[in-house]
């Protein structure tokens, strides 16, 4: 499976003195109305408001020194670039982040507060990774990929792994699926530290890569993109899969709508802000409830960065 | 006062199996941007939302028995409505509440949640308080006022009390202003349980009485109502204003834009949902950065129930 009990444990005292232990809510309501009792880990509570920073901690914090000092570089627009962002700081190296010129300004702004060295490039693939292979070429700077790096998974996996050690017994785990870090990292947690406990993945329908790929048993491309889960948007890697493959029970896919339902659930019965990614296993859990019904079921909140001007559009 | 120390500490104890003791919450970047140590007591996390069950619950308690057996009444269409109803099932009484027809049916569904009798009536004052006094008459049940009620007040107390409970040595607090239940309970309690600890009101200008009451020391009407602060609308009363004009040290008006730039901080940055009405003191302490830098400030968020729908036309 490359990544043991130990990585995982190692990476937990690791990166302790830099994250949140995040707190682990309930709702009466909603477990009314899912007839479930529902453990919510609130990484949207997490440094930099996501998990995304575990396993960019992880992984700076695990490099050899000499490769740390040259500093770390990646392309990205969003929560990733945060997480490197933040992670390099504290680790004592530089970061240097490539992120397309339309990128929003809150965005960048978070990341130029983090210290990061920014470049900016035309908003295309191409010229993301061509300017990014500039940088490190001149640098020496360390790649740090967002989710096919098993360093990068073991840290997501201590988000699920905190979940375990406070709930105990837990039936089953749902957590969402894009390019399958967070994914990976929570069923290992739960096969390591809770191996009676089932777990389930929630993927968006307008992003639909991993329901399929766990389907044919390969790494599938989703039949279309389009989804406001904006943090779901790849398909797996060729570390997350097999991993995936082996571990997680079922894929279930969510509409939009069953997105915005169960976020605005949250909003309206938890008080509490996550962004529409975060809010794909609660609604995998409210649509499928022959499965999830009478269980104790883990959910992880994976992030609240949500820009409120779209919450607006949706919440309509 | 009319409210003494021990009456606080009664109130506590009563209410105690019904209310939630909300966390107090602190973010690094509020706390830069303001240039304070501001520790956020969340009452949008208290039962229904909202502070109002702390000051209904310990009004229905205090009943002697045969007046609670006949039930409470109330007219209202907001958060008291669910206190009243919450408070009066959980006392083992009846609840009768008169709502005008065009309440939203999110509000209506919550109350009737609560298993109260609804009556609706037409959209005035004049009808509401008829219709009121007709149930009062025929079931014999006891009138509640939202704020306007020592035992009402003293519940309220107990939200300061528990901020300062577990932070001590607050320089001040600072508490939104409507009727001025929450504002009155709050001072009471910094004077009682930290008596060097000034006490401040937060007040929206499109609803400024409390700001000229205090200037001219009699109960005065706003020169005009219009603000997304929808708590906090009513003027004063003759057993709230004088203890505020006695231990608030000043008010402070703020603008709607100042609200919800107050408010999206609190969404982006604490990923928690407040209200308008809870926002006013933090838009206040931005405000008037000379009174609160460098100090340590206690804000009560007042509550958390707020139309999404509403509120995505404030966040474009």
């Amino acid at each position: 499976m490359h990544i043991t009990k130990e990585q995982i444990e190692e990476a937990q005292e690791r990166i302790k003195p830099f994250v949140h232990r995040t707190p682990v809510l309930t709702s009466t309501i909603i477990n009314e109305i899912s007839d479930a009792a529902i453990f919510f880990k609130c990484e949207n509570f997490q440094k930099i408001g996501a998990f995304k920073i575990r396993g960019a901690m992880n992984a700076v914090l695990s490099l050899p020194n000499d490769k740390l000092q040259k500093g770390i570089a990646t392309h990205s627009s969003g929560n990733h670039a945060q997480a490197i962002a933040y992670a390099a700081r504290h680790a004592g190296t530089r970061s240097f982040i490539v992120m397309p010129d339309n990128s929003s300004r809150v965005k960048v702004d978070a990341v130029k507060g983090y210290g990061a060295n920014i470049t900016f490039c035309e908003p295309n693939q191409q010229a993301r990774e061509s300017t990014l292979h500039q940088i490190v070429d001149t640098t020496g700077a360390e790649l740090i990929h967002p989710y096919n790096d098993y360093s990068v998974i073991t840290g997501q996996a201590t988000s699920a792994k905190e979940l375990i050690e406070e709930i105990p017994n837990l039936d089953c785990i749902i957590a969402p699926v894009g390019g399958g870090g967070l994914m990976s990292g929570t069923s290992l947690s739960a096969h390591y530290f809770s191996p009676s406990t089932i777990v389930y993945a929630g993927e968006p329908e307008g992003a639909a890569d991993a329901v399929l790929s766990i389907k044919s048993d390969k790494i599938e491309t989703a039949p279309y993109i389009n989804t406001i889960a904006d943090g779901l948007l790849t398909k797996l890697g060729d570390k997350t899969f097999p991993i995936i493959m082996k571990l997680v029970k079922d894929v279930y896919t969510v509409s939009d709508e069953e997105i915005i339902t169960a976020m605005k659930l949250v909003y309206e019965r938890m008080k509490i802000v996550i962004e529409p990614s975060a809010a794909v296993p609660l609604a995998a859990v409210l649509k499928q409830k022959e499965i999830f019904q009478g269980k104790r079921v883990g959910i992880i909140f994976s992030g609240g960065n949500v820009d409120l001007a779209k919450a607006a559009e949706w919440f309509k």
